[in-house]
């Protein structure tokens, strides 16, 4: 009899970002993917967030392996909040461990195995068969898996398109998800983020045409890209296109700088070395014989190009003879920062040039036609959307449907969810333990902490601390109330507002014997008073914290 | 001798938001608009911003009125914090005075004066002739100025599309802006917001047909439809849809009740009050007979949209009969909430429509074409763009060039900047004070406060108290160092880190003589030695507030 094979969400499903997917054959257990995810803005403080992994810790002999699908931060960023844990060896393409190496070399105490893995090849982990197929995307190095398990063969794209003319690379292996739909695939798993959008994406070889135009239209002029520092095509063709026009190029920023290196160093970016100088010697280059590639385009507060747009960067002054490329799409939520950075730059006399206004970002995901077009060869008996906010797996699920499959053939996937397969049954079977882990300066911790419940009040409502200090024997006030706030109280009105707060202590105490109240309960008393006239005063409830003191 | 007229820009120029222009003819101040924004994410706890007014406040006795364009809060929101001190008569539409009145009724103790004005009106104030004239825009009652001075006439779009098959009202005065230009202008202030969009923006009938036809296509399920409270014309089409397709209508959100009410009341919605049901018995009625209008298409956390995606709406639960259409676009910044909202109401079941999939909200500004229009009607002698985002200024500059004219005849206009016209001239003639006001349950603040500073690092980094006892006489430690931590560290590593935390100070006090050392000093000393710890333990810096006691 042949058990159940078990497939658990413990990424963001639905989400962006922090990536993880878990299949489980009785005792064998692989993990595709370890991502992280940046914090939303109910999170003050919090520098990363991490899927909660505590279903494989309590496993942990189980996991055979994890394998990585590409390296991105949201598929591998999560590995060093969970090798300590989780000793299993790391499969990927030479980029992406590469990739795992720059980031592990923070974490150098981490001990653990990886395997580089060529397109094509298959390995096996316990049951499991793991064939890499190549796939398309906005960074080099991007595998499918083809899982072959005891209950049949489940395709998973991790993030793909499908570009027939692609840059320094083959296009994805159309041939080899044909062949699997004719031997027949079990599960479909497949790339949700584009399903919204109509058509095929455009191709990375687009982009490098506009560029061009861009290099030849601004010959006079000084030229700045900003883009994904691990995009290596992108990075490729910007080069190809110094070397074209004459110009030096200059990097910007660590990341740039990093996985450049990285990328130089394996092949995967094949460059002249002697045409790239460095940006602290940018000045000594006429603007014509220049091109800076630079982080930023997201509008981070401290990349590169944030601080040349706000005038904050030394090295690089922006004016008039600029022409600065965004040559990158707006990932959700930090539209108001990029749009910073754009009216900032203009503002110094720049002229910018993005997305909305040229064909000078191509997506990395896959639009409807290729999503049709994998379904259409790989005609799998049973369907998960993948990748992508709930909206977009909606979206993915419709399209599955449109092409012939039955609603019953699939399920939505969501954090925690654990499916079962078998080749005449996909169905819900619970859940498993999920969520999300909370990295910051001081390590790991969890949303539902004091700590950021705490945080949070402090930012929005500001922090009163009184002292108060009675004397030991008869308890009569010796000292204070003394009053110190902070994020509260606007400095011209501040010492009416303390001695009112205080009047409203000793208001609230006049009437008590302190002698007989405990002080848990006189401190309770005085967060009242102080939370009542702070309301009143202010509309806001600070966070009160009384002190008291025995003399 | 004829004096240069002066316009200077106190409202968020480059920005979105917060529109005030100030024109002034020796000792004759109009103040068009009084808008505000909203905060940004380095704001912590302040709720609204308005424009820094010292110059008005300095010259009130100059100001002979404040003219609105129209209603929208980025034109009117300002008012309550500036009439208290500025005592001028207000002048707009019925609608735009409407809504100041709604606004101005939670500050009861400012008296204002205000006068209606019909479009095609002339009103003088001082020296100025300002004439309204119709234009078309999301919210009823916009107008135009045509303001006469001294120096010559000033045409100001104030927000503005040409939509040729409005809703309700009449196409923009396009004959009027056609004389004014033939009589000559010599100076064209306009709408920059879509200075980017190529073509013409759709018009609001169009928004009627693609909800007609969802009404028709969704003929069994409940409709929901989230809009801007303040788009009369939209409501007053869903309206007439739910009459034709027999459903009736229930409101919900404080602000659609206000606005519609208010609407109603002064005729500019007109509708049979017969079919409006309280939101409350909304589960009283069958799916197909109901729909409702909300607020809430920004994703804002408390509105009723929000509450019902996440599923804590108790007057209504959203299932897979709903259909919900977010009839409005995204305000840059507010994507990845509603983003958030429409995923939750997707994974309720609801079949979600907005204005990336269907032709649901048409934008009321004009886009490239329907600027070129204006311009070649008004045929101005000079040009200042006017609201939108800095590129978008810098855009609508670049068409007024290829219209033919001269770039020293435009100027970009920025927050504090004080321009000089006169017949033969425009210049910049320096700045006057200008900045942001924050306005928060405090009342209003500036952004340099210590108290935002402090929000942020509270919020960021958390705190850390120190109570440390000195004996009055020898200065000897008696009690503590106590400390107390908020935001700082999770619990499970509390004990552990007070205890080092401590010893961290008790090792920078011993070789102290305490007697010697003043009591800023030592404070000095103690938030030293626990800034190095945390910082080594947790890499960040959390306030650190010492408190000295004798006893």
């Amino acid at each position: 009899m042949v058990s159940n094979l078990k497939i658990m969400f413990l990424g963001g499903v639905g989400e962006i970002g922090k990536n993880m997917t878990v299949f489980q054959y009785e005792n064998d257990i692989i993990v595709v993917d370890a991502g992280l995810t940046f914090p939303s803005e109910d999170m003050p403080g919090i520098d990363l967030v991490v899927p909660d992994i505590i279903y494989l810790v309590s496993n942990k002999e189980k996991v055979k392996g994890i394998v990585l699908t590409h390296g991105h931060e949201d598929h591998i960023g999560g590995l060093p909040y969970m090798l300590g844990d989780i000793n299993a060896p790391i499969y990927g393409s030479r980029l992406t461990l590469a990739l795992v190496e720059n980031k592990m070399r923070e974490h150098q105490k981490i001990q653990y195995k990886s395997n580089t893995i060529k397109e094509g090849s298959v390995i096996k982990l316990g049951v499991f068969n793991i064939e890499f197929i190549r796939v398309n995307h906005s960074i080099a190095g991007a595998m499918a898996l083809a899982i072959t398990t005891p209950v049949g063969i489940i395709v998973f794209t991790g993030d793909y398109k499908v570009d027939y003319t692609p840059m320094n690379v083959e296009i994805i292996d159309l041939a080899r998800f044909a062949e699997l739909g004719k031997r027949g695939v079990l599960l479909l798993m497949a790339d949700s983020t584009n399903a919204e959008r109509a058509g095929h994406s455009m191709s990375e070889r687009v982009v490098g045409q506009a560029l061009d135009e861009i290099f030849a239209e601004n010959a006079t002029r000084r030229l700045f890209v900003a883009t994904f520092s691990s995009n290596i095509h992108r990075l490729q063709q910007i080069f190809d296109l110094a070397v074209k026009y004459k110009r030096k190029v200059a990097f910007s920023g660590r990341s740039m700088l990093n996985v450049t290196d990285t990328a130089i160093k394996i092949g995967e970016l094949r460059i002249d070395k002697e045409i790239i100088i460095d940006v602290e010697k940018a000045d000594k280059y006429a603007d014509k014989e220049l091109v800076v590639i630079t982080t930023g385009s997201q509008g981070e507060p401290m990349s590169a190009l944030t601080r040349m747009a706000s005038g904050e960067f030394n090295k690089i002054k922006i004016g008039d003879n600029d022409t600065i490329i965004l040559s990158s799409s707006s990932i959700p939520g930090n539209e108001k920062m990029i749009n910073r950075v754009i009216n900032n730059l203009v503002r110094l006399g720049a002229n910018v040039i993005y997305n909305e206004i040229a064909d000078v970002h191509a997506s990395g995901h896959a639009y409807i036609d290729e999503i049709k077009l994998i379904h259409a060869l790989v005609k799998p008996r049973y369907f998960i959307p993948v990748h992508g906010e709930y909206k977009h797996l909606k979206a993915h699920a419709d399209i599955a449907i449109t092409m012939g499959m039955q609603a019953r053939d699939i399920i939505m996937p969501d954090l925690g969810l654990c499916v079962e397969l078998n080749k005449n049954v996909l169905k819900i079977a619970g859940t498993v333990p999920a969520g999300k882990r909370l990295v910051d300066g001081l390590g790991l911790g969890d949303l539902d902490s004091m700590v950021l419940k705490d945080r949070k009040q402090l930012a929005e409502d500001g922090l009163c601390i009184v002292v108060l200090g009675l004397s030991d024997e008869s308890s009569e006030i010796v000292s204070g109330p003394d009053i110190i706030t902070r994020g509260l109280i606007y400095s011209a009105e501040a010492s009416n507002m303390v001695t009112e707060a205080k009047e409203s202590i000793t208001d609230a105490l006049k009437e008590l014997d302190l002698k007989q109240i405990d002080r848990l309960e006189l401190k309770s008393i005085i967060r009242k008073a102080l939370t009542v006239y702070f309301f009143k005063k202010t509309k806001r409830r600070p966070m009160i914290l009384p002190i008291i003191l025995e003399q």
